[in-house]
C-alpha cells in the first residue's frame, strides 16, 4: 500500500538547524510558532479555538537515511526506531502535542514546539484528554531521562 | 510538498465494517486487535516490550471523500475537519493510542482499538506520559459527548 501525501501548511518556528531544534518540546514549553495552514485548507480550522492543545503531523522533510535500530538523543543506547521519537523512520512523520494560544485567520501560534522552522504539516486535530491522556503510561525507557544537548553527530 | 508514504503493516481487528467499528477506542477500552509488523521492519521493533502504551498512525483507507466542515460521530453539529477525528480529512492519516498487551516476534496484540480490519499501519511510536499526556486540556466540543452509535448515513 502507497499513497501520496502532500503539506497542508507550514510550521514556523525559531529553529533553523537541527542543531538548535530541542530533542522534546516538553523540555522547552516556553518555545513559540506559528503554524501556517494553506488557504484552500482555512475553511476546516473552523472551531479550533474550542481547544487549548493541539496534535500535529508533519514531515521530518530533512531528516536523513532510515536506521531500524538506533542510538535516539535522550540515551546512550540504541533501541529500535518505533521504540523511539527519532526523526529518521519509515514514513517520516513527526508528531507533536502543542498548546494552542491564538488564532488570526490561517495562522495558529503555538507553545511547546519543538519542530524545525519550515516543516510540512501534515495534518492538525483536536487534543482529547479521554482519548489521549493515560497518566498510568509506563515511560520505557525515557524514564529519568532529563533535558539534555543533543549528542554532536548523533543523526 | 508532496510524498509517498507506505504501509510498514497491517492492523487487523474485530471490525469488518465501518458501521461495526467504534467510534473512539475509549468507549471500548477491551477490544483488541493484532498490529503485524512487516518483516522487513521488525528490527524496529526491538525495546518496544518496555513501553505499555503505542502511538498508531495509520491510513484511513477506505474514507470518502475530504469536506472540510462536517457532521463528525460524536455530534450533530458540524466542525471544522480539523477540530474533529473524523477519517474523511486531508492525507487520511489516524491516530489511536492503544494498550500494548504482547509481543510473539512481529505481531503486537493490544487494546482500545477503533480501527477497521486490514488498516494499513503507517507508524508505531512509543506513548511517553511526560511528552504525551495533558490533563489539563480542554475537551473543545467533545465536553459531555458520550458514546453513541454512529448516526446512520453519517459518513
Amino acid at each position: 500500500m502507497e499513497y501520496q501525501v502532500s503539506a497542508i501548511g507550514v510550521i514556523h518556528t525559531p529553529y533553523a538547524t537541527k542543531e538548535k531544534a530541542p530533542i522534546q518540546g516538553h523540555f522547552h514549553p516556553d518555545a513559540t510558532g506559528t503554524i501556517e495552514v494553506l488557504a484552500e485548507f482555512a475553511e476546516g480550522l473552523l472551531d479550533i479555538e474550542l481547544f487549548s492543545h493541539l496534535v500535529l503531523l508533519y514531515h521530518f522533510d530533512r531528516a536523513n537515511d532510515v536506521e531500524l535500530v538506533r542510538h535516539p538523543f535522550l540515551d546512550d543506547a540504541p533501541h529500535g526506531i518505533f521504540a523511539t521519537r527519532h526523526p529518521c523512520r519509515p514514513n517520516g512523520i513527526g508528531l507533536s502535542i502543542v498548546k494552542f494560544l491564538e488564532r488570526k485567520g490561517n495562522l495558529l501560534k503555538v507553545s511547546g514546539i519543538d519542530v524545525l522552522d519550515g516543516t510540512p504539516l501534515l495534518d492538525i486535530k483536536p487534543y482529547v484528554p479521554r482519548f489521549d491522556c493515560f497518566p498510568e503510561a509506563s515511560e520505557g525507557w525515557f524514564e529519568g531521562k532529563e533535558k539534555r544537548e543533543k549528542p554532536p553527530g548523533r543523526e
